[in-house]
């Protein structure tokens, strides 16, 4: 519980910011190099920014990703509202790629255009065992929200 | 609402297996000409059975698939079940390629098995602007559900 | 994880109504002298039948339940799907009285007639920190259902 | 469409806290007029602000909400939250006390101690047919919020 008080601070207020346990190059390099699956899921991506507890992450328009009526797919925002809560964990606690998803929970609001997307989450909870978090996507360039996700990740415990 | 407890009556009770607004070869060869793209984000997938208001889909293994752990991808169990939904809507109102998901919340409850999974969805309401449904995820072979998902299309309106 | 495998086992297949780990007398012994509290949300209820791992919770319908357009409100099936399975998580693990929500889904289906409401609940999973499950609400002799729930519980360690 | 453009506008932007369609006093008096039953789900309850498309509720604190653990119950979370998304929705639309809950999702993120809890309600997105918001939950003079609430409201057409 006194971890889970420590971290949390982390989260609000003047820490909101703070340095990420893995650099933007760190994570990349990682992933390439023990996750490459990443890329058949989202194809082009790249990570924007990236802070303790938080992450924007930007996927790159891909006309595979079109379905029915000029739009990208559902499959698409929930992948990158997915990997962007990873991110997020990943921010926070460092390299621990077992960490899986729990529950994902999403709303889609209005039909993206054919462009780059753009996924910003951040984390709500940070407990030994739990993460929660939220992302919020925009087409590149809009005000308006495409997609809003809820998301809960399991924390394998360290031995 | 005349038309609401309609086609609800068909979802319960005696009526539960009626046949289908598409059989299953007008649907794949819709999807086919119409929604090429589908099989970009579920690769070899099959539906193997259809009735109205559900279905049940295989999608083929495929080692992209994989994550960390050697398991599948949540990714890969939301494109699925998103599609085993969509299925089970047009299998009540026919082919309306434009409906769209607006919410859809899925829990991961097991490591999926490098297997295939198999997607069996049902429809717990059909109103004539939302359906809502859920899709229960079986690894093929095995009795535990590895993923659980509801969801809520809404059905654009025929002018 | 095999303590995870065994409890599943009882889920599904031929023991899916094994005995619960609490019967319902010695249940609604507990709540009623350790959680009289559960009175003033759900007011009048009973358990209907308990077994390992589900149950089956009735609440009786009172007016003060009713919100404009003389239907039951969304927070009397809320309160009840919760309550449904909380039961069906001490169903399983016995009396452990702190097990607490972490998620909670719900998609109302149909507006619910002035009368009792039958909440069934059944676990999805039972793992040593959390377990999921799916509730089916249903009006009293009715068969569509008014509201679908699905929620997580996290089961304290016991020291 | 055109509509929905209009008001999503005035969710963002410039205008993000313009005048909602009903001041405080006009809402809490049709409240108390034509929902009484509302004070029996939540209990003493305040809207400390309101603008277009989002609220402040308070909710006084009830020893009869508590739950084994000294803490406040997961329904009465739901219920406020539920509560604070309805009236966002009116300070968009208006008095339009038919409109429903579709879908709510919650994570609990932290036990609240036994004091009042504050629920800040804002649309993420207003159409004609649906409304989809979230609502941060926090306990009286605490940064960390206690729960986090996406929901969706279906608002009933005008003859």
């Amino acid at each position: 519980m006194a971890d889970t008080k420590r971290t949390d601070a982390k989260l609000t207020g003047v820490l909101e910011m703070a340095a990420p346990a893995l650099t933007r190059k760190e994570l990349l390099k990682r992933l390439d190099s023990e996750f490459p699956e990443s890329r058949h899921a989202l194809g082009d991506y790249d990570i924007e920014e990236i802070w303790y507890g938080g992450c924007r992450l930007r996927q790159r328009y891909d006309k595979r990703l079109l379905r029915p009526g000029s739009t990208l797919s559902g499959a698409t925002m929930m992948a990158l509202g997915d990997f962007a809560m990873y991110l997020a964990v990943l921010s926070a606690i460092g390299w621990v790629p077992l960490a899986v998803t729990t529950n994902l929970s999403i709303n889609f609001l209005r039909k993206p255009p054919a462009r780059d997307l753009i996924a910003e989450a951040r984390l709500l909870k940070l407990g030994k065992q739990l993460a929660v978090g939220e992302v919020a996507i925009h087409a590149d360039g809009a005000d308006d929200m495409v997609a809003h996700v809820t998301s809960t990740y399991s924390i394998p415990t360290v031995k």
